[in-house]
């Protein structure tokens, strides 16, 4: 799960994030559930940077969501609030219906946090209106990160 | 970091969860992130088992936490608001100054979610008091979770 | 708002809640959205306490929830991770499509927290299925609450 | 606790929120806890436009917060996940150690939400270390946010 993204293919996205006093724990730092929201919203982010932001995402395709089915963190410095951070996320490693995140939270030059996410292309069951279940990634929304990538935006 | 925990050295501690209205996302599924508060509460609640309650455990050994370093869940089977789930929790794999913790949560005899941490015996830094530093865990800390297993509730 | 809902006509539901360290923020005390989170799970737990879960209370009536529309807090004494405390909620002064919710929270004789919330039973809107209105409150749900009140759990 | 904010007193802050899936419930709208956070990282915005963000504010003044004692919401109009919102910010009515905040959040020209928080200036107890209690404002902070209003920034 934590094998990197092949950079040549994968788009980065950047995001600015500014620490909030709610954010914190009593140690005063990130309480790290925090991480994983602010990843996912890191996540929704690089989809709308290809023009998927997530309510055109689920209305375009159908689909109830991409929830994650494995996730991964790991924290080597602590933040705090006032702390404004840089978030790179990268999409890639498109499987059939399920693909890759990657997270790297930057403090100035420091990758204080990583994410790994696994997540599936998830519809609602027609056989079962309360369950869910995988579907084929349609070609068009994979090619949105792995095509049209600018030569100047490849992570070398 | 997935390599269970060695049962015959774990107690296991339990806990039924109910879950939330908000706790759950647009899908009607629990928020994922949530899922990283419940564990961190049952991982507070199995040291509360073993007469170590957080304030407790910060008061006498002047820690400022144990936070996690490495952070990964598995979701096999979705949640919903409404649901009462049980947390099963094993803290062992006792470092000089890390511990795992594992938690399966149970929707009756399904497995629906997995989660595992690796976290620090956490002390304020005496040379830089903005800074946090791993110290060795207290013997008697580890002993309290590694020793007095009575054989009925060993997992077998 | 913050009229009290005459006791005389309202069942009391009592819950336990035990602070965790997640609900507090760097001045180590509970951030006080969290209580609005408690509380919001307090009202569904009184609908449970009638015989309405939410996902049966959303199914037998065809609502998408109880959203609420006015929300008060008063914070008097702060909660501390490790503490348990009990919140008592009243629910009464029914309208034709709103009601409100009183909940009190108790460290042991002393209250800490209070909150006031008003609430609307809401449907999809069919002209319009992006928004959501009002709706009458069936006269079951509201003798639940008002007509079965033992004189032994009327409060004083 | 309603009344408005004189507004020829109170500087505005402006800040602008990408509503996040995370945000919202089952009812696919923004769950209204995570109001209450939105609006407390504007407050602490707000106090940044001043020139104190939350971290510089405790280390000047040698408090612990400005934690909330009584809190309003009123939610006219639900907003939900992919909306980008704005909310403005005035911060008035300052007492001996308490004052007023008041948020408008906005969806284009509409008043979707309106917040209101009274906050108190709060050091910890030197009598008792475990508890908190209000202080006098410092002249220097009110004057902040009262006297250095350019003309062209009061609202109307």
């Amino acid at each position: 799960m934590n094998a990197a993204i092949p950079p040549a293919r994968a788009r980065v996205n950047r995001r600015m994030i500014h620490i909030e006093w709610g954010d914190c724990d009593p140690a005063g730092i990130v309480y790290f559930p925090r991480y994983f929201e602010i990843f996912d919203a890191c996540t929704a982010a690089a989809f709308e940077a290809v023009g998927y932001p997530t309510p055109v995402l689920l209305r375009t395709f159908g689909i109830v969501g991409i929830p994650a089915v494995d996730i991964r963190g790991r924290f080597a410095s602590p933040c705090t609030f006032g702390e404004d951070v840089v978030i790179e996320t990268r999409i890639g490693d498109w499987g059939r219906s399920s693909f890759k995140v990657q997270h790297r939270l930057l403090k100035g030059a420091l990758t204080a946090v990583e994410g790994f996410e696994v997540r599936v292309w998830t519809v609602r069951d027609p056989n079962n209106p309360a369950g869910l279940r995988g579907e084929p990634i349609p070609r068009e929304v994979i090619e949105r990160f792995v095509e049209a990538v600018p030569s100047a935006s490849v992570v070398p």
